[in-house]
């Protein structure tokens, strides 16, 4: 469990080693409500996962040159091969054999040292965790560490700080390290509202279930969103407080995208246009006048690739 | 001439027709030393220009259903068209016969009248001359009005008010309409200098010839920056506030387009990049603790082609 003085001490930890994203505040163009968009794609390696994996090395305070490890050829393996660089740290990022040949040089680009190991990604996560076990290397998960979550939490700090009082935020979720983070961060101030694409419904079928519980994934979002069980740490914010779960179809998932780069010029992943599918199809309905807010979160992708989005 | 006054009567009257775009404040990485980014290709049409086609519109106070005529297939043309229809004005859009088809469709898709005669844009320009004297119609002229500069100059209003105190801004010249209008705003307060890719020196050239003089244009950004000749407004704030001029190679505006969109997950068009460059080239160079700004001034480009960008 997280709260919000975890959420402040990230801020203050973190200081200027993650970018301030910008905020935008839009009136009921292009998503039939005004929304202020927290335009976290612009951190430091594309994701808000910059934050919480700086969050999450800056707390374990190692000595120069240590070694950390985790697994995810994703957003968060970037993340996690960028403050180890920043930290001067020796990042160890396990990938599957089937990792495709560019995200492995990305990580190499970053310094990480890259293995490649099993045929799925649970595999090379338990690669990652056996490697931790018998060497001593702490392990860093790609969302369920309180840390994690707790840097993560941070951008939702700088959106009231940078739009006022906000009523609600939509955030995307896969395993949970953002939305646990926001919601943290801004218990008792607003609604958090967890947006899930129908083919990753992590917090849904946790919210179901009583409990996190593996779920099967797919769909276009899968890439960043496609964690296969929401993680502990979010699961204990989402009982504290209240944590809402609406689902959308990957067909509004691709809307909400191509209306953020046709109307917006704002060029982002799957992942990170999700919430305002909640927006477009009415699975989240705002009252009038309620100050909804959505973070942008990622934004690695092909750029080729927004131009066959429907809009 | 425009003044500071005349651009703060434009904020007033523009009010929430226009959005206020985010600015983002980076430290050394990626550009070399700290700069502010006003992130202007968030704008409604996807650049400045709609500020300045909406004042241009709303000073002219024309009744609902009258006709407005301007000829561009650019950026320029999509902002009138935009204003044209917020205003429930019409727009009647001359372009060469030449114009891409796409372009057509997005005026016709903002609900403008398209006509295409002539083989360049001269020859639009000249045709929509005429038809305006022939018949009454206003004229709205792609950058060298006053209230077109004064409507562009507005986002330097709410860059400062973004961002605080700045010592210098660094702005893409085309034809000046929006560094005359971006210089007015700051007057006595920034130092405002204009970036031209090599192969579009309108303001270079009106440096060097004491006065606007016609210009051979092209390279990568001459899309969106190949005005033949400075305007008439923008030479008068010029020689009035010591606008400032420098060149870039085609190249350094590339990369720094790939380094916006590598680092940044900005999208812009070449002519959006262009200012930045000045910072990779040191064809500005500023010194320690000088606080920069840049306008990232468009986004309508191809996503496809910025994957082909140098970083």
């Amino acid at each position: 469990m997280i709260d919000r003085g975890d959420v402040e001490a990230a801020a203050e930890r973190l200081g200027w080693r993650v970018r301030r994203t910008p905020s935008v505040v839009l009136d009921a163009d292009p998503f039939g409500h005004p929304v202020a968009l927290k335009l976290e794609l612009l951190q430091h390696t594309g994701s808000f996962k910059a934050r919480g994996m700086l969050n999450r090395l800056l707390t374990a305070a190692l000595p120069p040159g240590s070694k950390v490890i985790a697994a995810s050829g994703g957003n968060a393996g970037l993340a996690v091969a960028y403050a180890a660089r920043e930290l001067e740290l020796t990042a160890q990022i396990v990938v599957p054999v089937s990792a495709p040949a560019v995200k492995v040089e990305r990580l190499r680009a970053l310094g990480a040292a890259v293995t490649q190991t099993g045929a799925f990604y649970s595999d090379a996560y338990a690669a990652a965790v056996g490697i931790a076990e018998q060497t001593g290397v702490p392990l860093v998960h790609a969302y369920d560490q309180p840390e994690v979550a707790a840097g993560n939490g941070t951008l939702a700090l700088e959106l009231v700080e940078q739009v006022g009082p906000v009523d609600t935020v939509l955030v995307a979720v896969g395993g949970g390290g953002l939305v646990a983070g926001v919601a943290a961060a801004l218990a008792g101030r607003a609604r958090v509202v967890g947006v899930e694409p129908q083919g990753c419904p992590t917090l849904h079928a946790a919210l179901l279930a009583g409990g996190p519980v593996d779920v099967e994934v797919g769909g276009i979002a899968a890439d960043s969103l496609g964690a296969r069980r929401l993680g502990e740490v979010c699961w204990a914010v989402a009982k504290e407080t209240g944590l809402q779960s609406v689902l959308v179809p990957d067909e509004a998932v691709a809307r909400a995208r191509g209306r953020l780069w046709g109307q917006l010029r704002v060029l982002a992943e799957y992942g990170g246009a999700a919430a305002l599918a909640a927006l477009l199809t009415g699975a989240y309905l705002p009252e009038p006048g309620e100050r909804v807010a959505a973070i942008v979160c990622g934004g690695n992708t092909d750029p080729a690739e927004v131009t066959r989005d429907p809009s």
